[in-house]
């Protein structure tokens, strides 16, 4: 390669990086098979789940199988599910060439973290002392596909510009709050990313393809938000507080992105993604007895934020703080969840036995025996400062994972290939030929027309007919 | 403009009407800062959502949380959810050029209506006399959710012919049945409309997704049917006839599109809507015990007069009612609606107890204390009545609002750009380049062939070419 | 016809052929008929969806409605509902140009199939011998929803290359094992489909509307192995077992398809179709406790069993068998299906009293009063037999219904017009017009170049501007 020209370079630099014929393999063995040996040693089924729960219901006085934790919170968890797969998958096909791998690449991310999730989530938080084992019900897996979201958040902030292999390297050290993403898309900057400029926009079907993404999200984010929250009172207000707050961040999102255009135009991308900006924002504060309009507030306000993020902060990040934020993940997630955590700790701080009644009080958040006296105040307390460790969290450990993808083993596209579906997958041929007897000189020309492959062919007959 | 010709006259007309900078993005404002004020008056939690709801149950001697009303209607709310957003809004994706008007406006007009429903419905029907409050829950969500219906069904009769502001004042007066759309668009008639005929047709792609609109409506439509019926067996019923009377409804549907045309190829146009025919006609009697072939029966015929609907009555009303109706809501909803109507008055004048039992005769139709002597004669003449007044506010208020929307102030699109998402959207460049590397000439020629915008230039080069 | 040219006659042969527009809607009418009357002579609702409800609620001690079977099913028979309409629908859409075919004739046959399902499962399980009823609730519309995925699977396997007719025939005699559909198109083999090998393909956005498929199977699959199983923990394990085993089986797809290429890249019909096989897999097992680690180790075979189908048996089946298999059910339902089987079968061996409990022995394998002496051997021998019976009845069967499917009466495509919309639906223009104004001259170039069917102008003008 010593006498190569730099598009030779190119070329052949790009040949060596992007094949995963290797790697994705292998990685995807290893891991899965670590997951059976993992789950084979920790995993069981809980109560709830395992054919002894006739014994166990006997012994609690339970009358019904109704009364199985399933029936609570089954429906919400098909819905979080939909949003993982379906919502997030979609929403990310807005560009032109990338939709397989923004449906099939969240597919698999998804598919490995929701396993890792309950093994790391069982680890940290349930595991049995005595037995030493993890036992999941139908409450850890949505814990599960909790941990997930975090992890497509982030891809979010990589989209077409990183290797399946890297993404799943990315999920192994996944983290919930959206600056983990944008601190690895910070590492990753790529200063000449604008050699993939024609491939970064959107078409007119790609965009409605990622409607369907933002409606499944905008949809069951109230079930997002309700699906773990206590029975009753509990799952019922964070579904009417989800629902008002999302109808209300549509309508000013709307307004917003009208203003931003001359003619008063609307801007998919902002339809597309910061009408979902309320739900995010309500993820902690859902349950609680924030009001009808105090829901309608705090979308009001999210959906203006998040617009305006999409108008004014992500080209200032881009250029100043060199943050390439495919998806704008820090105007729906990052930003939203800060307004999230500040809402949930002042409505946690202002909780009155009053408004809550006291049985309410414990309920809502949980004041077991453990923490009697922990006050409303100092339970606000904690929730913004949980909320401070996680975003330095998130922005270190986006620093070092985004260290390690550097590393030039995962096979990740050149400059000028990113958001190019051709990279990772074997494209379709893109003739659609419903002509039923074409005479095979037009058959020629149109191949030539609509194909431009084969080059000097194609180069030789225009230049014959402007001659 | 004095001078000008009659293009140039259209050109700026068009130019100063369809800008919507101003007026969408202050009615947007405007009505959700009202809405916050009025929730704040008005909405509460009810008892089942509210934090107190744990005495209240001990109160009732509710012994478990799975039977908060939450836990008998949430799965039906989603599903309803679901037909809303995504079903309407995909449904009417079917144009060649405004998949973004029909899923993006029916977002806005969807998020607005929610919330002036809740209100509307509190204020007329649940306003507690004590504490002028009116308190909601999942039930108050799912009705909310049904005046939407209403006003989206509205939407299909002039999709593509009116402006964003304009749906909004719509849904502002919104009526529940078809005929309130039809005649908004008799009023809104535009004799010239032809000029937007390239505009009119769906393309292979468009009809495709118009496709998950009709099934997600199709497949939910028995948990539209049952969501607010009686708990237990009332619920279970509604769902058993109208999956049945939606099954029916395919089969003719198909029967009578294949007998309209010559070699007996299928119209997509029909398998969209009148397949939906049926769940519309099981409206009002879908928890009747109107038996399995009963459903099958009111199936069989809905497809039939619905399709021929699209057939006949469409061009019809087009041609001598001058009723412009984009999506043919006649033919799915205005007449499958009243024979609706007058299933559910017989059957209810029907009702025996000897079906239905004593409990079930008083379940299903309500007859609570003050009702005890409305039979079910009466509940058939009512039900009757009640259809009747509905079709003549629905039509008086179509005109009124048809009226209001005809004052040159709206930003409706032009006669010859109606169908187009251009007027109200920023499109993506239609480009979809994937080639690697194309020479300067073969690119340019690519763009010119692909775009022809630059017309003067594209212009140019073809002379050159054919001279 | 005497004098015509090869051409001539296909042109004669596929006119006369595919003209469905006497045999669809007699097809439609007769059984859509027959099924009204079958339905009032047999079908009636049963004890939870009968108005008498109330009465035996009193009489079985039943305290709340929630205790209604509707309750622990609705939302898992919404979810199957949505895998038959959207999942079978969508999946089939990867064809570049049978997007209507696909999603339209799932929706004819799935809306015949589950009519005739519901009498099929009455009359030869559930008869009432009493009444001679059927007496149908919400776990009849399941089981009929299943019997449908069974038809749908056979559709499958001809894909494009039958009629609607044809269809509503195979439905008819309709069996639920991959075999059927394998069965007929081994029969209906067409020697030169290689003539349709243009329209075989996919493109891009039909692959992207078939992910839409893929993924509401792939999250629903848990509710579909767990819509029937018993009330409370049984429900509960189905849906993690099928959960873990799907995820695992994605990482397994990727891996596979990846090796497969020579630079590592993904194939859009493994992940579209492989990444399910762990899902039918674990259709017998799912209930049973085959621990968590046990669902994954199932799902890592399959996925990798399932692949390696698609890229060596598939060809084989082809060659040496003469199976064209359109959609590769082989690989996904016939095998996984088969091991699924197996599986059901060693663990149903295998089940002890030590892992389920004495009771939840009895619950999980039905060991009621008739069957006390059915131990878990034997139990799964019957399970080995049952397979190997359903095979054989579904080659068999296939074998038959193929035969008659070859009659000439049933207005199949030729050859050439395989995987084509065109031959039973009415297709769209295709021409995108979004220009404003376009010069004659360059509209009527356009014209040409994009659509070519005026052949001799445009022939004429390219040899024009050539010479």
């Amino acid at each position: 390669m010593g006498n190569c020209s730099q598009g030779c370079k190119d070329y052949f630099s790009r040949q060596k990086n992007t094949n995963i014929r290797l790697t994705l393999p292998v990685v995807c063995f290893v891991w899965q098979i670590a997951m059976i040996i993992l789950f084979g040693v920790f995993i069981r089924y809980d109560e709830e789940s395992d054919a002894h729960w006739v014994e166990t219901k006997a012994h609690d006085n339970i009358t019904s199988d109704i009364e199985n934790d399933f029936y609570f919170r089954y429906p919400s968890f098909q819905d979080v599910h939909v949003m993982i797969f379906v919502g997030f998958g979609f929403l990310m096909t807005f560009l032109k060439r990338y939709s397989f791998g923004a449906v099939g690449f969240n597919f698999l991310i998804a598919s490995f973290g929701l396993q890792w999730a309950l093994l790391m989530q069982g680890w940290f938080h349930s595991l049995d002392p005595q037995t030493g084992k993890i036992f999941i019900g139908i409450e850890s897996l949505i814990n599960a596909d909790f941990c997930v979201a975090g992890c497509l958040i982030a891809y979010g902030a990589v989209l077409g510009k990183v290797s399946p292999v890297q993404l799943l390297v990315m999920t192994l050290f996944g983290h919930s709050l959206g600056y983990y993403g944008l601190s690895i898309s910070r590492v990753l900057y790529r200063p000449n990313l604008h050699q993939s400029k024609r491939m970064q926009g959107s078409v007119y079907h790609s965009d409605t393809f990622a409607m369907i993404g933002t409606l499944f999200l905008w949809m069951f984010w109230p079930s997002f938000n309700s699906a773990i929250t206590d029975h009753g009172d509990g799952q019922h207000r964070a579904v009417i507080n989800t629902y008002l707050c999302l109808a209300s961040t549509v309508l000013t999102t709307v307004a917003i992105s009208s203003l931003s255009q001359k003619t008063g135009k609307l801007d998919m991308v902002h339809i597309q993604n910061s009408t979902l900006a309320g739900g995010v924002a309500l993820g902690t504060a859902a349950e609680f007895m924030i009001s009808p309009y105090g829901a309608l507030i705090v979308g009001f306000f999210c959906g203006i934020i998040s617009t305006m993020g999409y108008i004014f902060i992500s080209p200032f990040l881009e250029k100043t703080l060199k943050i390439q934020d495919t998806c704008g993940i820090h105007n729906l997630h990052a930003m939203p969840g800060v307004i999230g955590g500040i809402v949930g700790a002042i409505t946690a701080a202002a909780a009155s036995e009053s408004v809550y009644g006291k049985q309410g009080l414990i309920n809502t958040f949980d004041f077991t025996g453990d923490f009697k006296d922990r006050t409303v105040l100092t339970q606000g307390g904690y929730q913004a400062a949980g909320m401070c460790v996680s975003i330095v969290f998130g922005v270190v450990g986006g620093a070092i994972v985004g260290s390690i993808l550097k590393l030039p083993i995962w096979g990740d596209p050149a400059d000028e290939n990113c958001f190019d579906d051709e990279v990772y997958w074997e494209l379709p041929d893109e003739e659609e030929e419903h002509q039923e007897s074409i005479p095979p000189i037009l058959e020629y020309n149109n191949h030539m027309i609509h194909k431009q492959q084969d080059l000097s062919e194609s180069n030789f007959s225009v230049e014959h007919c402007e001659s």
